[in-house]
């Protein structure tokens, strides 16, 4: 029996702008695409991101009135993998009854190691929380939370650190679970950030942690047979957004590898991450890794649609046989 | 071994009032007391209430922008488990390390089914949030919420309808966990609440069930060994308040049975759903259920201080033997 994991963005469990209730939220293609891939008899964890809702939650945060306890970050993604782990979780339930499965879904609350002095922790780069643009908003936003705004789409959101992940503390019960023929969803948000202080002991600190590379670690301590990042593209493509635009269907993690250092290569900005991650995972576990279309799931799991990342080119897995 | 079920109050997961944030809460003296019993070597659940925690949620639900999604309560529920599952998760984790014990603390998103046509759906009876005594403020709470306020502990809380669990989603869950040696946190807040529609489609719904209840049904489906209620009190007193107040040390479900359902037993207003709880547990089980103060844990656990609650009186036991 394989061990897949399916790594997909906070975006896709956002409910469409204009204050509409998280119950609004169509779930229904994501959790059909997974109780596909349920339905072929894999073992599945599945992880997500909470970019837009950490942020939401960052402003219920903030704007509250003062005798109200202030949060911290780590405590808002712990709160995001709540919220969004039965969001999909229900959603997936519903999905697998529908189809006469009766599958038990768990939702894992995931602690990730970080390391507090690397660098990464002085870049505020993850964009999180609602694209604004209006003047006084930002203004209010810049002046609550004191992060800085980012450009992004035609507006701006809040930015915060993004550290990469070390450890994934839950792994084991991840393994026990899956064992048992449970669905899990883990390392939401890309997993509460912690570390050890000069006590040894374990503390939350500030920062949302890279969601694909917490995606990958896990699939990698896991030992999964696969990682796939489902996405709203096809996968990855060469030239994108030129009339000469190619969809690379596979390539050895050699080949992306040298992509997404390539600062030539362009129209890629939000897929490096991802790519950076599914070489990371090929390199560690040479099991192979697939980016493509969340509409598509179950295809993509088969390696019939999207983009492959493998450990040695085709010609020389035949020539090894 | 034995498998023990630990229950605690949203209370002791609280940081003191006046916004301070939540790292400020001193979990070490029940992290402390559950370590006792984890070195004991027993199997353990632990089950949290999230009274004031979701109630504070609510508030910056509502207080926050309107471009900012409103959660529902079931939404709210989730995200408390995530907020008081990692706190008590990293305090226990911390303290079990400084005793130089590597056990896992895994703390599970758990879910809930109620009956939404039971009448406590129209009863808003569970308070939630912060007590306020502000006019200004109790208005702005009403305003916004649109919930009732309830008399306490001179001030008012948000109240909400708390009802009955019928079955725990996760308990399978929860106990392939508990075989692999992991402490596990579930049934945080209650269990988020969820109802089957008449397309046998789950969803969440409105309401904070009854955590005492909740630990008590947990117990019952893992078919824990002994339930302990963990209070600020030394366990059940017979006249509490008076001069003749005496601490119960012990009897049956059915003398616990007719206390709770007694309108005359006096001072036991918040004592009585953890007992009618214990009864039910040991009603099913037939194990031992017992209620003790927090500091005294690992001795309540042993049956050595607290309230103790079983199935037959100590002479119908050693008659059976």
């Amino acid at each position: 029996m394989r061990t897949v994991v399916v790594a997909f963005g906070g975006n896709a469990l956002q409910p469409p702008a204009g204050g509409a209730k998280d119950s609004a939220v169509d779930l229904s293609s994501a959790a059909a695409a997974i109780a596909d891939i349920v339905k072929d008899g894999h073992r599945l964890v599945i992880t997500h991101g909470n970019g837009p809702q950490v942020g939401y939650g960052l402003m219920r945060n903030v704007w509250a009135p003062n005798d109200v306890p202030r949060l911290s970050m780590d405590s808002l993604v712990a709160q995001s993998q709540g919220e969004l782990g039965t969001l999909l979780g229900l959603a997936l339930t519903n999905m697998l009854a529908a189809r006469h499965l009766s599958i038990p879904v768990v939702c894992v609350v995931t602690h990730v190691l970080v390391d507090v002095n690397h660098p990464s922790f002085t870049e505020f780069i993850k964009p999180i929380g609602p694209v604004v643009s209006d003047a006084d908003v930002m203004a209010a936003i810049k002046d609550k939370t004191h992060l800085p705004l980012t450009e992004e789409r035609g507006g701006y959101r809040m930015a915060v650190p993004s550290p990469l992940p070390l450890k994934v503390f839950e792994s084991g019960a991840v393994q026990a679970l899956l064992e048992r023929g449970v669905v899990v969803i883990a390392g939401g948000g890309g997993g509460i950030p912690v570390a050890y202080d000069e006590q040894s002991q374990l503390h939350g600190v500030t920062g949302v942690i890279d969601k694909d590379r917490t995606s990958a670690l896990l699939a990698t301590e896991l030992d999964a047979d696969s990682l796939v990042f489902l996405t709203d593209v096809e996968g990855v493509y060469r030239d994108f957004g030129t009339s000469s635009q190619q969809l690379v269907t596979e390539g050895t993690w050699e080949d992306f590898d040298t992509m997404v250092h390539d600062p030539q290569a362009s129209g890629m900005g939000s897929m490096k991450p991802k790519m950076a991650a599914a070489c990371d995972f090929v390199q560690r576990t040479r099991h192979p890794a697939a980016i493509g279309n969340l509409q598509q799931a179950a295809r993509v799991v088969a390696g019939l649609a999207g983009t492959r990342i493998v450990w040695e080119a085709k010609e020389e897995r035949q020539h090894a046989k």
